[in-house]
C-alpha cells in the first residue's frame, strides 16, 4: 500500500515513469517519424528566435535540445512540443536589453539567468499548485497581448529585410528608428527578402492548396507547408554562397560555434536578479497559459488530459534545463506542436528524439548556415507572427461584450505604444477591476408571491403580491467584499424610501458564502435597521452558509428570524397577504 | 419640467439646497447647541493631529474652519463632522516625510499639496461615480490596517511621553530609535504625560460609569467624557505656566500664529506632484471608506441616506477647502461624528457653526497655548487611537474565516512591520487575490434525476438517476475569465475518466454572465468533444445569457442542443433512462 501511494507519487511528478513503462516499438516508429519532421521546422525557428531575441543563432538551437529533454521526463502532454517561441523571445529582448547592450557577453549571461529565474518561477508555481493565476489572463488580453506583440515583432524584423540598423521597444520607437535608415536600403538584401516572404507565403497558401488536390490528406499537406522553411534556408544559404551575397552588402549569419551545447552556471548577483525577477514572472506566466492551452487542445484530440500544475513543472525544467545549457527562455509552440501532433507522435519520447535532431544540426549544420542572410530568418519571423494577427478576434469581441473588448483595446495599444511588459500588465489590471467592478454590483431584486403558489419572483417581471410592510429582496450573487457595501445602500435607500416598511427579508437562494466583510455588513444593516425599527429576516440560506454563520455571532443578534422557505418568511410576518395570494 | 430637472441635479451635486430652503429656529438651536460641544472636542484632536503629522499645531485648527464649510455645503451626511483623524495624519507624516525634513517649509507645503491632490482625486472619482473602488477594501484588510496604524501611532508618541527624540515609519525603526533614548527620559515630561493618560482613562471609564450612576442619559455622559481632553489641555497649559515646566525640560507647544487661516495656493510643481500621487490616493480611498462608514452609521438612526459618490464630492472640497487655508489632509472623524450626532445636530449647518468656533479659537486662543506640554497632546492621541485597538475583530475574523483572517494578518504585519503604504497595499492585494481565486473554483455538481421527478439534483447528495451516456454538469456560478479554464479543465477530464460519455449537458440556470474568455473556453470545450466524439449540449439558460450568446458564432457551431429544461436534455439524449426515472 505504501510503495502503491509511493509510486503514485512519483508517477504524478516524473509522468515519464507513466508512458514510459508501456513504451513498444510502434510507438518508437510513430515517434521516430514526428522527430524527423519536427527537427526540420524547428532548425529555422530556432534560428530566427534567437535573433529575434537578441542572441547568437546557435542559441536557438542550444534551447532546442535539453529542454526538449527535460519537458519528456516531467512534462504531462504527450505532443507539447517545446522551444524559442516569438513572443517569449520580444519579451527575452526586451527584459534582457534593459540591462546590456545587445551582443555584448553579458547580454547572453542574462538571458541565461533569465531563462533560470523563469524556471525557478515555474516549479516554485508548480509545487505550491500556483497554476490558477494563469486563470486572471483573460483571453481578450492574451489575445490583445499577442496581436500587438506579432505587430512589434514583424515591425521590429523589418531592419533586417531592408538591411539597415534601427531599435526600439514599442512601435514608435521602431519607426521612427526606421525612417532616418529608408535612404540607406540594401536592394540585394531587400530582394532577398522579399522573395522568401513572397515564397512561404506562396507555399502556405498555394501549395497547400495544390498538395490537396493532389489528393493528400490535409494533415500531410500540412507538415509539408510547415517544413518548407527549411527550404528556404537551404536555397537562400546556397545562394548567398553561390553569388557572394555578403559582397554587396548582404547581412549573414556568419561564424556559428559548432558542437553541442556548453554547460552554462546561470549568474546568482542579486542586482541581476532583481531585475530580471519581474520579467521573468511575466515571461514565465505568458509562456505558460500559451503553452497550457496548445497541450490541452491537442489532449482532448486523443482524450488524453494534461495537469496543468505538473505542467508548470515541466516548463520549469524546461527553461531551467535551458539555462544550464547555454539557452534562453522556451515554452510549448503552438506550430510546431500541431505538426508534432499531426505526424503521429505519441509519446514525449518525440521530443527527445527531436532533441537528438538538433544536437545534429549543432555539430553537422552549423559550418552550412555561415553564409545564411538574416533576411531569411527575419522573413520566417515575419511570416510566422502574421498568422499571429488575426483581426477577426478584435470584431468578435467587439460584438459578443464591450467590457472585454476594452480590457483587450488596452492590451494591444498599449503593448504597441508602451512596450509588452505595460501593455500585458495593464491588460490584466484592466480586466480584473472590470470583473471586480461587475461583482460589485450583483443583480438584486424585490420579489413578490406568485398569486395561487407558494413561489416568490421578481416584481418588475411578473405579477405578484407584496406587502406594504414586508420588504423582500432576493440577492443572486455570494455576499462578499466587492458587493458588501453595495447591499449595505441597497437595503438602507430601499427602507428610506419605503417608510410603512417593517420587516426586510434577504431571501438567500443563490447566496454561496458570505465572507467577514459580507458579515460585516449585515450586522451593520441589522443594527441601522434596528435603529429604525425594522427588523431584518433571513430565508432560504443554504446550508454551508448557516454552518458558517454559527461560527459568528450574528444569529443570536439578528433582530428577526430565519426561515427555511420564503413562504414561510412571507406567511409569518403578513399571514393575511400570503393568505389572499395563495387563495387567488 | 426642465427647471425641475435642473433644480434636481443642482440639489444633487449641492445637497445644501436641500435642507437648507427648509432650515428653521428648532433645527438652529439644535444644531448650535451640537456645534459648542463639537467644538470643544475638535480643539484639542485639531492640535494633536497636526502634531502627529508633524505639522505646526495651528494647522490642525485651520484643517477644521474651512473644510467644515465646504463639506456642509457638498456633504450628504446631515451629520458627518470633518477634520484632522489619526489614521490619514499619519498617513500624512509618512507620505511627506519621504520629501522634506519635518519642521522645515517645504514639509509644510507638501502637506498642503497633498491635501489638495488628495481632494482633486476624491472629486474626480465622484464625478466618475468611482465610489465602488472603494469596496475593494475589504473589512477585515481595513479593521486590520487601523489596528496597526494605532498600535504605529502610539508607538511614535511614546517620545513625547519620555521627552526624548526618536523617528521612524516602522514599529521596528520606532522601538529602534527609542532604545538608545532611554537614558535621557525627562522625568516631569514623563510625570505629565502619565498624569493626562490616567486622567483620560480615568474619565472614560469611571466618570462615565458615575455620571450614569447619577441617572445622567447615556449620550450625555458620552458628550461630557469625549470633551475631557479640553479640561486636561487647559489644566496642563495652566500648571506648566504656573510652575514653568519648560525651565525643566519639559517640551511646551511655543509660540503659535494667531488669527484666521492664511489663503495658501498649492504647489504644481510637476516633481512633487508625482511623488504625492500614490499617497494622495491612498490617502483618499482610507479616507473616504472611513468616513462614508461612520456617515452611514449616523444616517441609518434616523432613516436619512447618504450618496456615498456624492460624499466623494463632499470630501474632495473638504479636502481643497483645505488646501486653500493652508490645512492638510481631512476626512469624517468617528468619535466627533457621533458626538456630533448624539448632542442633537440637526443639519450640516452644526459643521458650519463649529468652524465658527473653531476660528474663534485660532483668533482668541493660541496665546494661551503657549505653555501647553506636548506630553499632553501625545497622551491625547495615545488614547484616542487605543480605542482604535479592538484585539476582538481579530478573534472574531479567525473564527468566522481563514482566509479574511490571512488577509487582515498580512494587513496588520506588513503595516507594523514595512509601513502605512506597503501594509494597506499588501492587504488590498491579498484579498482581491483570495477572492480571484475562490471565484476561480466555483461549485460544480455532476446531476442526477431524481426518481419520480422531473427535478435533477447533485448525484453526491441524493440517490439519482444518471445514464452511462450523458454527463450532466451544473455550473453554480457565473462563467467568467476566473473560472474559464477551470471549466475547461473539468470538463476534459471528466470526459476522459468516462470514455462511454456521448454527450456532456451543462445545466445553466446559476450562471448569470458568460464573458469573452468562458466564450472561448466554450468553444475550445465545443470543439474537443466533437474531435473526441461527444456532443455538447446546454439546458435553462438564462434569457439574458441566450441573447448574448446569439451575439456569437457558438450556437451555430454547438455540436448539440440547447435545451429549455434539464428534463428535456436528459428524455431527449437518453429516453429510457428518463422514462424509468421518472415512473419509479
Amino acid at each position: 500500500m505504501h510503495l502503491r501511494q509511493c509510486d503514485a507519487l512519483l508517477k504524478q511528478y516524473f509522468p515519464i515513469l507513466d508512458w514510459g513503462r508501456q513504451y513498444n516499438s510502434g510507438a518508437l516508429t510513430n515517434d521516430l517519424i514526428a522527430a524527423i519532421i519536427v527537427t526540420l521546422m524547428l532548425i529555422p525557428q530556432s534560428l530566427a528566435y534567437a535573433m529575434l531575441a537578441g542572441l547568437p543563432p546557435q542559441v536557438g538551437l542550444y534551447a532546442s535540445i535539453l529542454p526538449l529533454v527535460a519537458y519528456t521526463v516531467f512534462g504531462t502532454s504527450r505532443t507539447l512540443a517545446v522551444g524559442p517561441v516569438a513572443v517569449i523571445s520580444l519579451m527575452t529582448a526586451v527584459a534582457v536589453g534593459d540591462i546590456a547592450a545587445q551582443g555584448s557577453f553579458d547580454y547572453y549571461l542574462a538571458a541565461i539567468c533569465l531563462a533560470f529565474i523563469s524556471g525557478l518561477i515555474l516549479v516554485i508555481m508548480g509545487i505550491f499548485r500556483l497554476g490558477f493565476l494563469a486563470n486572471f489572463l483573460s483571453h481578450p488580453v492574451i489575445a490583445g497581448f499577442i496581436i500587438a506583440s506579432g505587430i512589434l515583432i514583424a515591425a521590429g524584423q523589418l531592419k533586417h529585410i531592408l538591411g539597415v540598423g534601427g531599435t526600439g521597444q514599442n512601435l514608435i520607437e521602431i519607426i521612427l528608428g526606421l525612417v532616418p535608415q529608408l535612404g540607406k536600403i540594401n536592394q540585394p538584401t531587400l530582394l532577398t527578402g522579399v522573395l522568401v516572404i513572397g515564397f512561404l507565403v506562396l507555399v502556405r497558401t498555394g501549395l497547400k492548396r495544390v498538395l490537396l488536390r493532389l489528393g493528400i490528406a490535409v494533415r500531410i499537406a500540412d507538415i509539408i507547408v510547415k517544413s518548407s522553411p527549411i527550404l528556404a534556408i537551404v536555397l537562400t544559404a546556397w545562394a548567398s554562397w553561390k553569388y557572394a551575397l555578403d559582397a554587396v552588402g548582404v547581412r549573414i549569419v556568419g561564424s556559428i560555434a559548432s558542437g553541442l551545447p556548453p554547460f552554462t552556471m546561470p549568474s546568482f548577483d542579486p542586482g541581476l536578479w532583481k531585475s530580471l525577477l519581474g520579467p521573468a514572472l511575466l515571461i514565465s506566466v505568458i509562456g505558460f497559459v500559451e503553452s497550457v492551452s496548445v497541450a490541452q487542445t491537442l489532449a482532448a484530440k486523443r482524450r488524453q488530459r494534461i495537469i496543468p500544475d505538473q505542467e508548470l513543472i515541466g516548463l520549469g525544467a524546461a527553461n531551467i534545463a535551458s539555462a544550464l545549457s547555454g539557452g534562453f527562455p522556451v515554452t510549448g509552440g503552438f506550430a510546431r506542436s500541431v505538426v508534432n501532433h499531426d505526424a503521429g507522435a505519441e509519446t514525449p519520447a518525440a521530443g527527445a528524439f527531436t532533441a537528438i535532431g538538433i544536437a545534429a544540426a549543432t555539430i553537422f549544420l552549423t559550418p552550412y548556415l555561415f553564409f545564411l542572410p538574416q533576411a531569411t530568418l527575419a522573413a520566417t519571423i515575419i511570416v510566422a507572427v502574421l498568422s499571429l494577427i488575426d483581426p477577426g478576434v478584435i470584431k468578435r469581441t467587439w460584438i459578443y461584450s464591450k467590457s472585454d473588448f476594452a480590457a483587450m483595446f488596452a492590451a494591444i495599444l498599449l503593448t504597441l505604444l508602451a512596450g509588452v511588459e505595460i501593455g500585458i500588465l495593464s491588460g490584466v489590471a484592466l480586466s480584473i477591476l472590470i470583473h471586480l467592478y461587475r461583482t460589485s454590483r450583483p443583480h438584486f431584486a424585490i420579489v413578490g408571491q406568485v398569486p395561487g403558489t407558494e413561489h416568490f419572483r421578481n416584481i418588475l417581471r411578473h405579477k405578484v403580491v407584496t406587502s406594504p410592510h414586508v420588504l423582500t429582496l432576493r440577492v443572486d450573487e455570494s455576499l462578499y467584499f466587492p458587493n458588501a457595501r453595495f447591499l449595505e445602500d441597497t437595503v438602507q435607500n430601499l427602507v428610506a424610501e419605503n417608510p410603512a416598511v417593517r420587516h426586510v427579508v434577504l431571501m438567500c437562494p443563490a447566496v454561496n458564502s458570505i465572507d467577514a466583510s459580507a458579515l460585516e455588513s449585515l450586522e451593520a444593516i441589522n443594527a441601522r435597521l434596528r435603529d429604525s425599527n425594522v427588523k431584518l429576516h433571513f430565508s432560504e440560506i443554504k446550508g454551508p452558509v448557516m454552518d458558517q454563520l454559527q461560527r459568528s455571532h450574528f444569529l443570536e443578534e439578528l433582530s428577526g428570524s430565519v426561515f427555511l422557505s420564503q413562504y414561510d418568511a412571507f406567511s409569518t410576518l403578513d399571514p393575511e397577504s400570503a393568505r389572499k395570494a395563495l387563495a387567488r
